[in-house]
């Protein structure tokens, strides 16, 4: 399309898990990519500029354009967003943490500007959902995310059920996550509603220096200690055997 | 386990997708990790020696342990690829491309090194199926990698079919590969076999200088120019519309 001549590219800025310096979680050319941008798409400004002052931006924040990306935007104000991009200026977009349109809504955004012939370049960096996925020794070759399941107990027994079925009907390892202060109440759940065969991996604060990762048998993991994973960031992966 | 206090620690180090230099693709951190291996166990021997060069890797190839993993590898061989972790050393886990244990057999690995309570650390680096999710502009809140499907030609037709009424039921953005001279035969089915309203993207080269990424419905693709993906390294992603 010629549009892609003159627009500016969207690029898609990855953002640290926790508490690590920059060169453990974003390669040095992404980093002085994230550091050439003026204009930004970003799901939380205040975190976004925290990011930023930590990948070392070197212009004050003040002068750098910084919107937020609304969670459910109308098509409106996703147009109103590439504004910078259909101007020739390059943009870049940023999730409250990890890869950006991967667990957030800035897919709506990236689909835009695919709409509009825009160039769309996703930079390498951190991604607590292919850690957790490489870490867990499960089935990397078929997996899942679901997100969020349901809150309510009856309902998330029945969804766990319903993930285990479909992950021993396909071989496919299911990926989904709970609001942190939430996680030993999912713990218990997916003990309480797996098959003992079934493998349970729990990767808490990746890419820090307090990651862990257990992977066993539900089985195992009604016996074993309990793992300390109240109100830390972790990404629940199930197996069925 | 008391086993983690003596034994090494396996790191999972992603290995670049194609021409790129090393600060594109791979933290600092992550590299110098890389560096301080002398035990590997890797898909491919050759691949692994160009990529430990590309890393700049300090000592002489031949003096680096570089074991292959078979492809369906026995518990006993699994065993004997641990055998430098439980005697104390750190092991480098690497796949031909990308990060390892994600779609290739490297995860069999992982999953033996949790049942000897082997410390596992997943490293950073380059992975087409996450680039390639951030830059489809597809649902990435709920998202599904299959690998290859069926090659025959009517098998293929319908696992294209169910792999859409799934995605339309879960609005789940559905990713997979094939082997490149074959990329054009998959695009070919996809036009055919799928919804107008269907959104497609076609993610080539990703990370490198030839990064092609274009998205949209199997309608337009239809009427549009055909992407020149053949024999190019390429993940397809379709989501319902």
């Amino acid at each position: 399309m010629s549009a892609a001549t003159s627009t500016g590219t969207l690029f898609l800025v990855p953002v640290s898990l926790g508490e690590s310096a920059w060169d453990v979680t974003h390669p040095a050319q992404v980093r002085n990519q994230a550091c050439e941008l003026t204009h930004f798409v970003v799901e939380n400004a205040k975190t976004a500029r925290a990011e930023l002052k930590r990948l070392e931006h070197p212009k004050p924040m003040r002068e750098l354009d910084i919107r937020e990306l609304p969670a459910s935007p109308s098509a409106e104000e996703l147009e109103a967003l590439l504004a910078p991009l259909l101007a020739g200026n390059d943009l870049g977009l940023m999730s409250e943490a990890g890869c950006p349109a991967v667990a957030d809504p800035g897919a709506l955004l990236v689909g835009a500007a695919h709409r509009h012939g825009i160039r769309v370049t996703p930079l390498t960096g951190p991604s607590s959902l292919l850690l957790a996925l490489m870490g867990s020794g499960l089935n990397g070759q078929r997996f899942a995310f679901h997100g969020y399941l349901p809150v309510d107990e009856k309902e998330r027994a029945r969804r766990l059920r319903e993930l285990e079925a479909e992950s021993r009907r396909q071989d496919q390892t299911q990926l989904f996550i709970e609001t942190p202060y939430r996680n030993d109440r999912m713990f218990d759940a997916l003990l309480a509603n797996c098959d003992g065969h079934t493998r349970l991996c729990v990767a808490c604060d990746l890419s820090t220096a307090e990651e862990w990762i257990g992977t066993d048998t539900i089985g195992a993991w009604r016996k074993r200690e309990r793992p300390a994973i109240t109100k830390r960031p972790t990404i629940f992966l199930l197996l069925a055997g």
